[in-house]
């Protein structure tokens, strides 16, 4: 019988598009023996089961048709318009037409890049930066020019020389940021804002760690900046993406964008070819966790937990850790990055590490155009602080070995 | 303040991305004196709310916490393993490697699209076709190479000719087919499965109503005609999409894709940076549901409910119709086709439909290369008799007033 040869029928993008390192690594971490800080996953100690039980019964309940019956694109009104309120201060005015539903905040990345992705257009986005970002454009052909990252997030100083380029937009987390965990300064956020306005350039602000600080003062939303500038319907430039992935469950697959309405607009059209709508069922349990205050009880729960776990990584990473590798000093979110010496290959060392059974993700992978090979990043949300501390020491042996045979300083 | 130009910054392929007529069409119809056939909503009457309500406080209470984490871009194994197993028969013989799970159908389509469709790829339909298919790939730029349907679906006979235009796949809706009710006869079947087989394409078998039959005898579909041509794991062009819209609920968006563990693994990396995963809330509630057979109990009541509404309309359009109207009389599924007079106008049809509040969707928009002008499509699934038959009673007088002004026979 006749075979099809699938390779020769796949599109030419699908030949550039690989699998994500993250959920390979995902896939081998999944023996008990193996500690994992290679994935992004929250505390399940945290998902308030009870409440979503709850909140589920009530729905289905009072409005169970509604619930399950197929729904608007643009999603779920009186949640779009909770949000609306729950993001407006000051200046900024957001209406129900400034807010769309996504299947997960992974899914207005790849709206964005089917609305304003054409072959070879350019997005600046921070080297090192958020790895599902680049996979999403990466389908759409995009390029990429990268501005450096510090301890004070994306170098402001580059800025100009890449908005000369004629980008189509800016990608930026500037809050505890995937994959360093560093914050953008305030200062920073005013020069971004201001360079973007003077440019015309568009701002996408992905920002999933916002509520999850606990460490030193919040930091005013680019999105907020931008909305402080005028009077009215917001008309900015910055397109914001929000989640409940990280302050409810990511096992919803529900987030949010604010934007213009004719950017929503558009990205309604393109989600409607893409997946209809987000689903109903799962929307309507997330208004009643957010209307009735729950989630903003909850996160507090969510930042002591996550504090803890912070600090008995850095806790272990001093005591364990050669003084030659330097790492962040994250104030919230969920990760933290580590610098090895010049010349060392994080690559190399995932393989030794994995033979002690403890895995990260090497930081190659969030540098579009190459660099990063001393660098990798942890995730401290995820384990117990025993378990943290057993995988840092083991990762503290698997580093002195290598250094010593590698005749690193 | 610099505004940004949005229109200038949007990438070229959303030009031609146009708001779905059916979309804009359920806004209009929320007034509940206006009575739509244009939606293509299920019942809410049948949806198992109790049912959900227990299985998703099972879930909960014994696996809360993966319920709520991320989970496999693949999706749920056990729901996986679940389908392949269901769905082998025979020959046929498919394993977990075979399914991923999907956010709805329509995703399975943009996927689809993703990994197939080059810049100018043509792709075979039936005229008419389902809508939201010619939504999703319109934005990766196809083309269609259309094959003219009637009473017996598919007109294979003009198939040959469109296979030698090398067209990337062929897709095809053979059960009570959206829009048109029309059902693929076995023969046709056979020669389509064989056609495809011959020219080396692929065939999309898109089957959302197959288990919506209230009438008549079911038929193979061609991914059982085609895995018993063969032995072993499934390796035929087959590409089969299912969903739980229709049996279970559409507010839970949960479909699914059987096919070569070669395209499977090609979907999984696209929906990797599409939307991580389809939420493993609803997947493992889905699972419940279909595991202890209680889906299986509760199509008997959608096709009792379906067929009552069906004979409705149709005992209804006989009464009330002109008698040079025509329309299909479908076996299953939730929609059926009105063919009016040559040199009608359905689109001007609508505008005084909606002046007395019965709404449809004109037949030019399922046309993708032009034509149908004179058709339309009713949905018979959602209302109840009663109203249905007020419905078609309306529309009845729209129809003899257009008649009559039109000087049409």
């Amino acid at each position: 019988m006749q075979q099809i040869q699938w390779e020769k029928r796949f599109a030419q993008r699908v030949q550039g598009m690989k699998s994500s390192a993250i959920r390979e690594l995902l896939k081998v971490t999944e023996q008990p023996e193996m500690i994992s800080f290679a994935g992004g996953l929250p505390a399940p100690e945290v998902f308030p089961i009870e409440r979503v039980a709850q909140a589920t019964s009530r729905v289905l309940a009072e409005r169970g048709e509604q619930a399950l019956q197929y729904g608007a694109t643009e999603g779920y009104r009186p949640l779009r318009e909770l949000l609306a309120q729950r993001m407006s201060r000051g200046n900024l005015c957001l209406t129900v037409d400034n807010v769309l539903i996504v299947s997960g905040s992974q899914q207005a990345l790849d709206l964005l890049g089917k609305i304003m992705i054409d072959l070879g257009d350019r997005i600046v986005v921070e080297a090192p930066t958020y790895m599902g970002a680049l996979q999403a454009w990466n389908s759409y052909n995009a390029r990429y020019i990268t501005v450096p990252a510090d301890e004070q997030g994306m170098q402001t100083a580059y800025l100009e020389e890449a908005l000369q380029q004629d980008p189509k937009y800016i990608y930026v987390l500037p809050n505890f940021q995937n994959p360093t965990g560093v914050t953008l300064t305030e200062e920073r956020r005013h020069t971004l804002v201001s360079l973007a306005q003077q440019y015309s350039v568009p701002i996408v602000e992905d920002d999933p760690y916002a509520e999850l600080r606990f460490e030193g003062e919040h930091l005013p939303s680019l999105l907020m900046l931008e909305g402080e500038r005028q009077e009215g319907a917001y008309q900015g430039n910055v397109i914001y993406l929000g989640t409940f992935s990280k302050i409810m469950a990511p096992g919803m697959r529900l987030g949010w964008v604010i934007a213009p309405s004719e950017v929503i607009g558009k990205l309604v059209q393109a989600k409607q070819g893409v997946d209809l709508h987000t689903a109903s069922f799962t929307q309507m349990i997330a208004y009643e966790l957010l209307k009735d205050g729950f989630l903003d009880e909850h996160v507090h729960v969510i930042r002591r937990v996550y504090q803890e776990r912070r600090d008995a990584m850095l806790a272990a990473m001093e005591e364990h850790f050669p003084e030659e590798v330097k790492w962040t000093h994250p104030e919230g979110g969920m990760f933290l990055w580590v610098t090895l010496p010049e010349g060392s290959d994080a690559t190399e060392l995932l393989k030794q590490a994995v033979e002690r059974n403890v895995v990260f993700v090497p930081g190659a992978s969030f540098y579009p155009n190459g660099g990063g090979r001393n660098t990798l990043r942890l995730n401290y949300s995820h384990d117990k602080p025993e378990r943290i501390r057993e995988g840092i020491a083991r990762l503290g042996r698997v580093l002195r070995r290598s250094f010593h045979s590698a005749n690193l300083p």
